[in-house]
């Protein structure tokens, strides 16, 4: 029953009102992003608040890979470090990958936990330290902090994936608005609500919300691992910054927990429901967008795949090459298809490439989603993918290749709206086997559109909500009504520790006297008995 | 910095929304409400639904004191029910009110917690065994059931404070959507949303977010009580009709846990920041709207205030009479006043009235909050007075008198909003005092103000948000993805008390291993030594 309101008409409404919302004057906004894909989220909210009037200004290392100095839509700080450690740079993630790959092909076990964290730790630790170099920069160089000063911004939206820029806020007492799915200690969620890992998967960990004991202990595990691997990997190299420049009543931690906003990049199309907090914005998906019309060589290309429809394979904009082992397998099973296939491919040309398939080393990846012909995606499972597929509902062939790629696919899959599989198991009959059932079994395309329709039924586009608090936060100089202070209190306070050992202290005492009372009086009447016997 | 959206144009654009909102096809609602004051708000929702050009259906009993039998909005269900227990009738509140000030009167004891209770918990038993009895009298009448099932709802819309109607729903198989505050056992959110009694306080417990370590032992104890009293008094009356209608598989509770959506008439600026879910919506202060000129008599009444401007006192309408040594201290502090006072009053009138007051039975209490001679607002702390408050931004003396009046006062002394009396001590002198403070400290009115601009800062009116999930809820036959299940778990799961006992018992072996080991080489090196000596 009931006829669902249509794409382009929530898309009209957004656009209409972020032009026209009354009341707003134009305000200063300084901006702490990530680089690489994080950036291109970023960038986006960065171009509509420009276009409400607010003047932004983004920190910048002279590096850095996506982050331009110069930019229609912002103005922006470049801080040279001292020796820049260029993690961003292409090289190191196709090392990176290739080691990965590598070591995922050994197939789950203790070793190849360690290993993987044996190549992993160090590269955090390493962004950090970088990260945290740039916050010394900036609390160091008193020309620039006075200028900051004068500028008089009105609030500091950042990226806390690298959570420098809470610093930077604290120093400037300025309020903060997060925009956010990872944090220093995995997804941003566990920083800030409660999250029972009985039923909530954790960062890192490739389980549904539904996990039998097996999956719930090694979700705890996970839990403890991840708490660990911040505390003692991660928070020093902001700690000593916090220690430094604000002094021991200052925790770098609280900082965190203290935002005034958290724009969180999720949907609960996408993630599992579980447990949030009223200063939680859900803006899953705001960077999608009805699709447009294809170059006239696409277009005819795609139109001459006829009633069989259109492929799109791509693996995001970090993954440069895959082996050749895998490649060829993929193109052979391509080369079966009856579809035409638009394949996004950096690396090496596999030399036996169908006919029907298409090599391009950029393609127009939401417009062609948005295209009738196309029938499936094979994604990595990166976030801004899998929402422009949910948001033209197309089902994803998974093919997950690093960090959390593995549990985005998984939630897909979860919900019957795609199909995973393994990059290091792939063969071209497995690979062709998961194509035609994701293509022919009509379940996948109609779990996507289900997701899709739920994604698309709210009262505002995702993009207009996060200008809305962002604008909020400047009217009202920040949110506090919204957050909780209830992380400054000790854990055995927060947890009720204190309390339950009080209760039971009681309960003791009580039994104890109660016990006692009753000994007494025994013996008395004993020893009563005895004296009349005697 | 910012102007702020006016609240006319906040409600400008719901009311325009309201009407023109696209593809939402009539939808046939059955509502199950709570009569009293939680009537006037589903009444409200009702009346916007059938706006909207739904068809509504209220289930109602024969003695209903204020659910109508015929209105033009809804068609109504009448049940009559054997023995009509009119737990809802006036004089049962007179009595049970008088009651309340006697032991109110003698200070916090835990003979004044017992004599509470003892008045209270009969009560409470006897309004859910009424609410089971018309759960069983639509259950038993298959005619009734066979036209609610050939209607062909599209959902049911209750307020689960008596929550029979979750019963119904679960046997025509409809999705739920609750208009809720208080359920079985207190505030909505103890039912569905992590709760750390550290910091939310429990129903029943006045206090605020911020507790010492005896508040939060007194929180703790409050929270077991609560459940303790749901457990044994509230649920058996509805667990005996699920065991016979549903069988042994179907939980309650799990009925309760399970709504599609929880429009909780809760809003930041009044309620404390606490966890939530995804399917909570919050709609706190949807009844609010701009006030509309008074009468000309009652506009000349106030103008005649001159500078000095007005007070309003109503205690809501559950309360007929105040007793007379108190009200007569009220009216004395009034006579004292320069300003003029309008007292909705419906007891005996007090002789010692001072020419400034006007005594009247029913006043346009909504058009005089809004109307900028009035001062203050003496308030017995109901939802429904809070939130008009908070909307116009008049600043309260709380004087609470019954329920969760108590905890909704504090809520807004807590953030400098209200002054709050115990009715009990109440003298000419001390009310004088706060009213004068109230009037003439500008913190209280300018901390309204803030909260009312923070309330009206909305991306939609409430009432439109309560609107658009319920046809959500219409359009998608519930919302099953915003809903966790993991009130399904056992409770050691959900805690992970065996995963911990699991670990710790892991952790134990692995001592003991490494302990026994130790043992067992130091004592073969030992007996190796001994044979060398020898």
């Amino acid at each position: 029953m009931g006829s669902l309101p249509g794409v382009s008409l929530l898309l009209l409404v957004a656009s209409v009102s972020l032009r026209s919302s009354p009341g707003v004057d134009a305000g200063k906004i300084l901006v702490f992003p990530v680089d690489g894909s994080h950036w291109v989220n970023m960038n986006l909210l960065i171009q509509s608040l420009h276009a409400r009037g607010h003047e932004v200004t983004v920190v910048r290392t002279a590096t850095s890979w996506y982050v331009k100095e110069s930019a229609p839509h912002y103005r922006s700080i470049t801080v040279t470090l001292p020796e820049a450690i260029s993690i961003e740079e292409e090289d190191f993630f196709v090392t990176f990958l290739a080691k990965m790959l590598e070591i995922q092909k050994e197939g789950a076990s203790l070793l190849g936990f360690v290993k993987f964290y044996w190549e992993m730790l160090p590269s955090l630790s390493m962004i950090h330290q970088q990260a945290s170099l740039l916050g010394v920069k900036i609390l160091e160089n008193k020309t620039l902090m006075q200028s900051l000063r004068d500028t008089q911004f009105d609030m500091v939206l950042l990226d806390p994936g690298l959570p420098v820029g809470v610093l930077v806020a604290h120093e400037l007492k300025l309020p903060t608005v997060f925009n956010v799915r990872w944090i220093t200690s995995g997804e941003g969620h566990f920083v800030v609500a409660p999250s029972p890992t009985s039923y909530v998967p954790t960062s890192g960990n490739a389980v549904s919300d539904k996990m039998n004991f097996g999956q719930r202990v090694k979700n705890t595990l996970h839990y403890f691992f991840n708490t660990i691997i911040d505390k003692f990997l991660v928070c020093p190299h902001y700690d000593r910054l916090v220690e430094r420049y604000f002094g021991p009543d200052v925790n770098f931690y609280h900082l965190l927990q203290g935002a005034d906003i958290w724009l969180m990049r999720v949907d609960f199309v996408f993630e599992f429901p579980r447990p949030t907090m009223p200063n939680i914005v859900y803006i899953g998906g705001f960077q999608c967008k009805p699709s447009e019309p294809l170059s006239s060589e696409l277009e005819e290309f795609v139109q001459s795949s006829g009633e069989h429809g259109v492929i799109l394979m791509s693996l995001g904009t970090l993954v440069k090459g895959l082996p050749v082992e895998i490649t060829s397998e993929i193109a052979a099973a391509f080369a079966h298809l009856p579809q035409k296939v638009i394949w996004r491919h950096v690396g090496e040309r596999p030399n036996n490439l169908g006919n029907n398939t298409l090599l391009v080393k950029w393609m127009p990846q939401n417009d062609l989603l948005g295209h009738p012909k196309v029938k499936a995606f094979v994604a990595h499972g990166g976030t801004n993918g899998i929402y422009e597929s949910i948001f033209h509902g197309v089902p994803i062939v998974g093919m997950p290749l690093l960090f959390d790629q593995f549990e985005n696919c998984l939630r897909l899959e979860a919900r019957g709206a795609a199909k995973v599989m393994d990059a290091t198991k792939l063969t071209r009959q497995n690979f062709l086997e998961t194509l035609q059932e994701v293509i022919h079994n009509p379940s996948y395309r109609n779990n996507m559109k289900r997701l899709s329709s739920l994604h698309l039924d709210k009262p505002m586009h995702p993009l207009e909500t996060a200008i809305f608090w962002i604008e909020f936060v400047i009217r009202h100089k920040g949110a506090a009504h919204l957050r909780t202070e209830s992380y400054k209190m000790s854990w055995y306070a927060y947890y009720s520790v204190d309390v339950v050992c009080f209760l039971i202290a009681i309960l003791l005492m009580l039994t104890a006297i109660v016990v006692g009372s009753i000994r007494f009086l025994c013996i008395r009447l004993c020893r009563r008995k005895k004296t009349k016997k005697e």
